[in-house]
């Protein structure tokens, strides 16, 4: 597998000089691939300043992949080429193949035919390739605009849309609050599928979590276990699920989307954290990627900080909702939250720290707050809500952090505040390493996510 | 009620010239209300410049309202003064009322007593009062930083939490996307409650729709009558559904929460709009105070005009899931589409877009398309994922906005793109009068809404 992500030289077959995704993928390698690129096209001798071959047997040594974009029809020819060539990896992003309908299938059997035959591993067809931003490999005709946005993170993706790693992948990562890593789209997975990429990926020391757009799983058995074995978390978000989806999933990638409540099923005994949405499912990714896994016995008892009684209410229903427990408060935090209450208010949780801080001053009360709740042995995890420009100015990010790492309890942040100030703080608090949410719902359900049992798996006390 | 939003004086006791609440009430006043402000404190002669008056009895008239910010064991004392000084409205923001337990219970009673042999309507206590950014009428402790971020719109909401009409709104307005009306915080609610509001706001010509966080319903018969007769979309956050939540709320507001399904039940028959999250609940209210009722018989069947399969398989699965359709395009429309297809592309919806946009540019094809489907008497709502920076940037707002009034189609725009370009594009479409969404299923749910049967009320056909 590792042909395809690092190769020593590069053909690009379809080249072009025109403003198209023939020109893209070139433009998109001499951005970042140090390796040989060797544009292929007849009608070129030379394509960004690099020499163009006429054929694809022209190419010069060593030449361990061809990036195919040509219309559907020839590529069964180009592929044959290759073989001949001896070039073993062929990615095709060409689109025109099973998606749309009997003839395609027919040509994309063809191509899968001669590949075997040539000892040939394909990747796509009907793809958009692979975008890497720690080693800069970009095997993609994504807009070159991509690279304005480059933001390198430790979240790798699989995705069956081309969408994720090009429309979608520019939103989050120009947003500077998450990157990525690895970003695979492989379209109709002719041969590598998401078991081939999933296996890769898990062994890849660039990726701390890997998450999945799927419309079909091609080997249920493979995924399930490869998941199940996972030593990273694994987020999976479904397309398909509903009749209208799947039939469309069949023009897309001709994928068979399969029984949405099986696969359900089978995803949750292999421990993967299932998704719903697309900002959702990154949303998850980052954090599995950032919160270190819950120790043995931790099941998410959740201690929550507040300035307002009714976000304190709505935390706890989704704590309830999504089976996690807003933590009884142990005799000890009590007192010590005690110490900066005033007289006539009653200590709970949700703790509403605001009467405090007009008593006490904000710094002086979540230092005290953080302080308890991190050293609670009833409390495995702490929600604070932040309101940036307000009151709570004093919440130190720094001291946050420190008392998450010293007494082992994840540490998530609901945030509002004016736009330019909530800015600046949420992308403060992402580099201190503590996750920060602008939506409740999403924050409780990223609290729920880390504390999933599979997650166990990564501690220490299971091998 | 309208004394409480339009008052020709105010009493303002409590006021202070120390940096505390008493002092933000004043200023909020000199900034945004052109009728006589009177601090009373009997321990300063001037306070922001005005006059200040020792005793309640002290202040000139006119003297419609008195706001009170002292502690709550003077509360008692000042209501009697104002009895006697023949004010008959007050808003009580200080806390450590019934929420606190017993004795504050008893403070409490004891004030609704006095208020009651005064014939005085009472608001609050334990409350943030009033934002109304089209008076300019602040009638609240909330920090008068809020100036900065004053944005108008045609949402107005009724909150039992402070934070709703202070930190929340502000993140909100100053995010230019959605502004708001009329704020109403009305904490313990022992005499004004979300019923004398919402009658008000159903009839208050600067509101197009309501929306309410409440933690308990006091009078279940009298709000579920309001809501089945409005003439305006009310959207419900009911807060305290869980046990835990239920326990909050209790010390929260003194709320019986009680039972969260009947709750459920009643609100959906009296054709309320139900809310999860604080931002979910003002992006239901944006939506309906944006695109007109539906007309009659009109289901929500729904275009999707998309350039990434996924997305539009992610969308189909959403409106599967919420009951709404994905349309079935009539044979007029197939072929319009047709026409800017490529040969080996069926058509379909969701409408994959992205060949025929290769091949015809973005510009002619979404015209094409966004009238198709305008036009198609199969479709009620088109939803159109949008991608800026990239090929879409052919996309015409103000064409957008004309088709979608001249065939009575509501058309909401899910957004992604970098992220300076998104925001300029995202305020765009808003002053265009197109709602738009960053999350995709956030999208269809504010569809959904937009096509609840109850919504039909609004239309010309019924009277």
């Amino acid at each position: 597998m590792d042909f395809f992500f690092n190769p020593r030289g590069i053909a690009v077959v379809g080249a072009t000089v025109k403003p198209k995704g023939g020109l893209a993928i070139v433009l998109n390698l001499t951005r970042g691939f140090s390796g040989g690129i060797y544009p292929v096209n007849p009608g070129y001798e030379e394509i960004a300043g690099l020499a163009c071959y006429p054929r694809v047997r022209d190419v010069p040594d060593p030449v361990d992949l061809a990036i195919v974009f040509v219309p559907a029809p020839q590529v069964p020819e180009i592929v044959e080429q290759c073989a001949r060539r001896g070039i073993r990896r062929i990615m095709i992003e060409s689109a025109g193949f099973a998606e749309t309908g009997a003839p395609g299938k027919g040509l994309q059997d063809r191509v899968k035919k001669i590949a075997s035959a040539g000892g040939i591993r394909l990747w796509g067809p009907n793809c958009m390739g692979l975008v890497d931003t720690v080693s800069r490999h970009v095997f993609s005709f994504v807009s070159p605009s991509i690279w304005e946005e480059m933001l390198t993170g430790t979240v790798s993706l699989i995705v069956q849309s081309g969408m994720l790693s090009g429309g979608f992948l520019v939103d989050t990562m120009s947003h500077g609050i998450m990157g990525v890593s690895k970003v695979c789209s492989i379209g109709n997975k002719m041969d590598v599928d998401e078991c081939d990429l999933l296996a890769y990926l898990l062994d890849d020391p660039e990726t701390a979590a890997v998450g999945l757009y799927l419309e079909s799983i091609s080997h249920g058995p493979r995924f399930a276990s490869l998941c199940r074995g996972a030593p990273k978390p694994i987020v999976v978000l479904k397309g398909g699920r509903s009749a209208q989806g799947a039939e469309a999933a069949m023009s897309h990638t001709a994928s068979l989307a399969g029984n949405a409540r099986v696969t359900s099923a089978v995803l949750r005994q292999a421990g993967v954290v299932e998704a719903e949405d697309f900002k959702q499912m990154m949303d998850l990714c980052r954090t599995l990627a950032m919160v270190p896994p819950a120790p043995p016995g931790a099941t998410g008892r959740t201690a929550i900080l507040t300035y307002s009684g009714g976000a304190g209410i709505l935390s706890a229903d989704f704590l309830d909702r999504l089976g996690l427990e807003t933590a009884r408060l142990s005799p000890r935090t009590t007192e010590a939250l005690e110490a900066v209450y005033p007289d006539w208010m009653p200590v709970k949780n949700p703790v509403d720290l605001w009467p405090a801080v007009e008593k006490n001053g904000g710094e002086k009360v979540y230092r005290t707050a953080v302080r308890a709740v991190c050293q609670d042995p009833g409390v495995d995890a702490v929600l604070i809500h932040v309101f940036v420009g307000g009151f709570v100015s004093g919440l130190d990010l720094e001291a946050l952090a420190r008392e998450s790492r010293e007494h082992g309890k994840p540490i998530f942040l609901w945030l509002l505040g004016s736009r330019r100030e909530a800015r600046t703080f949420h992308l403060a608090a992402q580099s201190a390493g503590i996750p920060v949410y602008r939506e409740l719902f999403r924050a409780v359900e990223c609290i729920a996510a880390s504390f999933r049992p599979a997650r166990g798996r990564r501690s220490p006390a299971v091998p």
